[in-house]
């Protein structure tokens, strides 16, 4: 039995200059909530102060991580500035109808020169 | 190129009267940060009160839902007591091993008689 649905969303290439602070994401994340219907729990996010590299620091902006808890589950958002990476997962036991319009609402908000999207049922062990 | 990796524990049949309080899940939570040796930013947790099924709501214990936010990324979990299932998924960009030693602790420490676990490279768009 399905519980929910996980949607993996890999991007490349992002313009992160627009996309490396944990307070866009906290705001990017009240308007997707807002668009998919859902209802906020919480959301929490941190701000990496560091780029790393292996064993080299680099001083200036580093990733951001954020998390939304939702009724209808969660969205987390990991970045990688030094990368030009973004990851974002949505987890919903809402409608299809709603989990498309946050999926697209990323889509389009984010600049991007590649995507990755995985969609995963939850719950179900056979 | 791979940032990360996403581990989903999709549970079933679990032994639900000891997996749906919300403070539960933050102590199981404190105990994997540590096994894994992670580095905790914040957890937060919500203990929904009802549990509903379709249009029926029975008052009792309803679901948990937990998060973890990380230094190397998160944990988190919603539990459907309802259904005796519970999801975790766990999103890391420490080692391999580190992964492993979480994966097992709650492998053994969530009892149940199905699991599916689903490994999944992130931040690879290619």
């Amino acid at each position: 039995m399905v519980v929910g649905i996980s949607i993996l969303l890999d991007f490349s290439g992002v313009a992160i200059e627009k996309f490396h602070r944990a307070l866009t994401w906290e705001k990017l994340f009240e308007d997707a909530i807002e668009i998919g219907r859902m209802t906020k729990l919480q959301i929490s996010s941190y701000q990496f102060p560091e780029i790393r590299t292996g064993d080299v620091t680099t001083s200036g902006n580093g990733g951001a991580t954020a998390f939304a808890l939702l009724s209808e589950s969660h969205i987390s958002v990991h970045t990688w500035p030094e990368y030009e990476k973004v990851v974002i997962d949505v987890f919903t036991c809402g409608s299809h109808e709603r989990i498309d319009s946050i999926v697209s609402f990323f889509q389009e908000s984010v600049k991007h020169s590649e995507l990755r999207i995985t969609k995963l049922s939850r719950g179900d062990t056979n």
